[in-house]
């Protein structure tokens, strides 16, 4: 030992940079997420970040399920042991039951449990994305989506080339229900446009229903999943990969979410998942699926409307205090109000001033373009602040955006 | 809606394996682990699957940890909400407050929480490994590491090519303590070798320390990470990339592993991990962190009593029953015995005799070799046979033994 270690100390330091896979390369940080941690100041009013109410978390729910999967010694000795890629059979049981009550042809092993959405989209970008394979999405679009597409190292078109004419896309991502950040909904006939679309370029569909749940009438058009199992006959006959997530209707903390997929499909991510992580919590699988069983209407009705209310207000405060040339988005649920600014102005320079001069925060929106970037636009979120304080966040963004024009 | 549906339903069915990605396209189901899926079968004596003891989990700290978090309304609000990519302070701080009473050099700017250690080696695959790159590890060697790393599709090396001479490796993964499935320790004197190769060959080391608390006797030779870091001076000085588990310790079911890396190394994998899946459960984390506070050294002693008993009851059956020809490792810690049998014998053509005639499980050796493979030897798991059991199977397997030899 003696002799060892003066020559392990001699050694030149690691050069970690140039060790690094391509991928591992071109990991690098969001902007905005570092620019995020600088807002937690409390005279700053946010509208940045875009996470649900604690307010509204169903806690007492949350703390029974987990005392009675754990309080059982059979229920605790599997919430506690290893289990099966594919997630808790009884939790994808409850979520297939819905579709099947709406004449969606499924089974459980169509349903893939992940570590929230995100996981999901991290392992289809893994399963599709060869280095420039061409991925179409909708401009703007979610960053974390980006995020994870970005491993694969595509080439990035817009949705819209789907629509209007051929493509040669591997997969295409869509969220057509109050979709962060443009807080925008598909009508029914676009989400018939684009499964017709898909089929002729051969594209596969990623459908991210994050915010569906959160309709502020509880409407929404039928989701791309359902349009096309009904008139293909089944899932499996389908080319729709759905992500869903329990982050915005129960909570984010226990990163949950699933996929729908057609069973080639999910196979593949099973044994992906299972080289990623093995499995997903099972005491989190079990204990969601004891919540779920117990969550009430009320619950998704006080959520609904406590952020139709906030988007109320903010659309109210917008109209008030918003100079011409402003616009923005009218949305009917989730969480989120886009504002496209006049030519000229650009989201990241007024984020420097709004927080200096005025003590407001908001996302630039260049961040949630991968290619043709508007610089003229930012994302506000409405789920965190109550109307009084949202009426005073938008009369200063209203100041600055008035002396910028 | 009448006129897109028949347009729709008109559509070929389409062909997902041409879609696929490269890795997408490898990725294959274990032969292994949809064998074991056959092995619940209650007159089997099964030596196979290598997980812990449901009795031996402390169900009543958890379920404790949980209640108090969840019964409190401010570290609720934080354990259900969204959290940062780098895992709970607290429970970092945790993990290096061992290390810095050892003399080791480390922040919790060294270390990542990770959905148990198939993550950490998941996102280390990715962070390092373009296809082709060389990867050394033991011979056998942990399966769900090599499902880890094929992700890479790596160029596959023998770990004894660090030690003998000059290697164009980027990485090699090493399980110095009760290795899974050898059950063999590695002396100070050859780690010390191992990093001082690494150093000249500027390998990367990925130290699984996942059985290290399983010593039976409570002792084990200095980690990688500590040689390296009390010769060097810090953890970030060096080039071991060490991952922990609680998998083996508290519980695997709550999935929770760590890394712990020079700091350029734990930047990225922190990046990584935003992308594929944002963070690891926050309860799963608080919890954890308060079961460790309250973990006696009476559940460490006892973990290692029971596991040493049934080594032991294993080693001594063996003794009695195995034919001359065979061989087996003497493990000191850990879940597993590692049997060398005659030339000729393959395990996996043994154990479907060995169900059908002896019912009698064991895992065939061949399933942790990326290359070199050894067919004539078998991985036996001591972990979960009561020592009757065990006597029992070990006869059984002795018979099939000697009537294949």
């Amino acid at each position: 030992m003696t002799l060892a270690e003066p020559t392990l100390a001699a050694a030149d330091p690691i050069d970690w940079d140039e060790r690094f896979s391509d991928y591992g390369a071109r990991a690098s940080a969001s902007e905005i997420r570092e620019l995020l941690k600088l807002l937690v100041q409390p005279d700053i009013i946010s509208f940045a970040g875009g996470i649900p109410d604690p307010a509204l978390f169903p806690r007492e729910l949350v703390a029974a399920a987990h005392a009675k999967v754990l309080g059982d010694a059979a229920l605790s000795r599997e919430a506690l042991q290893y289990s099966v890629s594919e997630g808790y059979a009884p939790l994808r049981e409850q979520l297939a039951a819905p579709w099947r009550a709406k004449g969606v042809d499924l089974d459980i092993d169509n349903i893939l449990i992940t570590n929230g959405s995100q996981q999901a989209l991290d392992l289809i970008s893994r399963l599709f994305l060869n280095p420039g394979d061409r991925l179409l999405s909708a401009r703007p679009t979610y960053l974390g989506a980006l995020q994870a597409f970005n491993a694969g190292a595509p080439e990035h078109g817009d949705l819209a080339e789907l629509i209007t004419g051929w493509s040669k896309a591997k997969l295409a991502y869509v969220m057509p229900d109050f979709a962060n950040p443009s807080g925008e909904t598909l009508p029914q006939q676009e989400r018939q446009a684009i499964l017709a679309a898909a089929d002729r370029a051969g594209v596969a569909l990623v459908e991210d229903a994050a915010y569906v749940e959160l309709a502020f009438d509880g409407e929404t058009p039928p989701s791309l999943l359902e349009l096309e199992a009904r008139a293909k006959g089944s899932v499996d006959a389908g080319r729709v990969i759905y992500c869903g997530t329990f982050s915005k209707t129960v909570v984010p903390g226990l990163r949950l979410g699933w996929v729908i997929a057609p069973k080639p499909v999910i196979r593949k991510l099973v044994l992906m998942k299972q080289a990623a992580d093995l499995h997903t919590s099972s005491l989190s699988q079990m204990a969601l699926s004891e919540v779920l069983a117990n969550l009430t209407p009320e619950h998704m009705n006080a959520l609904r409307a406590a952020y139709g209310a906030r988007c109320a207000a903010m659309l109210g405060a917008l109209s008030r205090h918003m100079p011409a040339g402003v616009t923005w988005t009218k949305p009917k649920g989730g969480m989120f109000v886009w504002l496209d600014l006049p030519q000229g102005l650009d989201g990241a320079k007024l984020l420097e001033r709004a927080i200096k001069e005025e003590r407001v925060a908001f996302v630039p929106g260049a961040a949630f373009f991968a290619t043709g970037v508007r610089r003229n636009s930012l994302r506000l979120s409405f789920s965190l602040n109550p109307p009084e304080v949202v009426e005073e966040g938008i009369a200063r963004l209203g100041r600055l955006l008035k002396s910028a024009s």
